[in-house]
């Protein structure tokens, strides 16, 4: 497949405005203090369907023909790109199968099955979801849409990034969680052409750090299954297509505990009150925790999602 | 006192702009089927200090004399006015003091603080907080900023609708929270001058349903200390220079029980990934339990505050 470039994400960003909001992007007092920079929030825990999932997922599903949406479509997901796919796949009226671990949060299995959704779930300890996703496309003629290792899944996610810049232009920086990475090269594609000295930074779990140990081999290894409370960001290893990406646009992969994640979550519900899952903390927790270079002053981070099973009183 | 007009709430639009964020307006699938209504939320526990009180309060603080900020300002309050007039008094450099009950939150008192406050607490269930607030101007010169009986609080709390129907011009109806009725008078002031037309609703918790008393007695009545969970909405009689404007503009008072403001707490935490207070949430569970009139289609909701002392685990 061919790579994807910054005008596949400007293309994108007019495809998919039926489907996937203008998110806000917030800032906080509170945030910049503790920081000591200045940060712009993109939040797209605020997203249709709880991620910036749906992103993606329309790009590549508005772009079917009328054919291929007959014969419906498949995906493999943690949980936020099954949401993205369901919401995407009710739009044009295809009907969606998706493939989730048993042990994918209630707050996206349920809605991801109320849109509609077939849903098929595996141990991801013991079985394998890309073969499983396979079986399931055999003699159907259904289209597959990879969770990140596709051009139109990748330039779809990078829309974030270009709505992201066009309202805070003068970025010093651009930090994304890193789970398959295409949320990091779609807006790494997008962000390089819109500001050329931008530094692009993707976010791993300590305990799901496929890119980091990726980079430092050179090539893309594979991890086994990550236990990191962080479920969105549990890949193995690089996509094909992204990880090329991430080689040449990002700067550094930093890292951030579990630990880390959760005071990032409380913080960002107590003082921005806004719901974070903990992959969606990642970008935040990166800048909350001082993991960026000193010398960057004005950051852009990206909040993926909001989509946790919460158990609260009041 | 002079009573407030809508030319006032334009005024205090300008005025407190260096201070109050204008906050995002945010629609929901899910509210709008589970409602039967198409709904717009003023998110102002997205507003500096967690709720909409930072309005009014930079409004009458913005306008005070360079004598008036040097004695220093008073204000009695629930809690989100207390934050509100810390913000306000730290810009303009006045010393605040603030007195509020021993059984506020955290999530209130302890920002509050931080901002500079000195803070006064008292027994809510025996103590008089205006004969406290009384007691400390004596002799000290210093200006009370009240929570709600005052024309420039309530020209204040009124830019919240100001903004809300610019961004949402064609509504049926505005709902809003009603305490002692500032931000309810305000709003209804504003928005009746923008949309004649528009129906105005205030929503009160019944275990403080002082409004609705009253109205039904055709003047202001005092219930004793209330117990609901909005602990925002605690006040215990209508104010002088906002009762006469919520008999006039607004169409009827909507009752919420504190189990309803739970169950919508929770929705909009779970579905919007919004933290909402019980108070903030009484004008959206009006609308989600079905307490407005079935012809009304497009209504404005303001979530007015998100500062609620919550304990979760991830």
């Amino acid at each position: 497949m061919n790579s994807p470039t910054a005008a596949m994400v400007v293309e994108a960003s007019l495809l998919i405005r039926p489907l996937a909001r203008r998110t806000p992007v917030m800032t906080s007092r509170s945030v910049n203090e503790r920081s000591g920079k200045t940060v712009f929030f993109k939040c797209e825990n605020l997203q249709r369907g709880g991620s910036f999932k749906v992103r993606g997922a329309s790009n590549l599903i508005l772009s079917l023909s009328p054919d291929q949406v007959a014969r419906g479509v498949v995906a493999f997901s943690s949980g936020n790109h099954a949401q993205g796919v369901a919401i995407a796949a009710k739009h044009v009226g295809a009907q969606a199968t998706i493939v989730m671990p048993e042990d994918a949060p209630r707050s996206k299995v349920e809605p991801t099955r109320a849109l509609g959704a077939r849903i098929v779930t595996y141990d991801r300890m013991r079985e394998d979801r890309e073969e499983i996703a396979a079986r399931l496309l055999e003699g159907t003629g259904a289209t597959l849409v990879p969770p990140y290792d596709h051009p139109m899944i990748i330039a779809g996610q990078g829309t974030a990034a270009l709505e992201l810049l066009e309202d805070a232009p003068h970025l010093d920086a651009l930090v994304t969680c890193l789970g398959g990475g295409g949320l990091t090269s779609g807006c790494a594609l997008i962000a390089k052409e819109m500001n050329p000295a931008i530094r692009i930074f993707g976010v791993e779990p300590e305990l799901g750090n496929d890119y980091f140990l990726s980079r430092q081999a050179g090539k893309p290894i594979k991890i086994p299954p990550p236990t990191t409370i962080a479920d969105g960001l549990r890949t193995m290893s690089p996509g094909k297509l992204t990880f090329p990406i991430v080689q040449e646009l990002v700067e550094s992969v930093l890292l951030v505990t579990d630990q880390e994640l959760r005071e990032t979550m409380r913080f960002l519900l107590m003082r921005m009150k806004i719901l974070v899952e903990p992959s969606g903390a990642a970008a935040a927790a990166a800048v909350l925790f001082g993991k960026l270079p000193a010398d960057i002053g004005t950051v852009g981070a990206i909040i993926s999602g909001g989509n946790v099973d919460l158990e609260f009183q009041v």
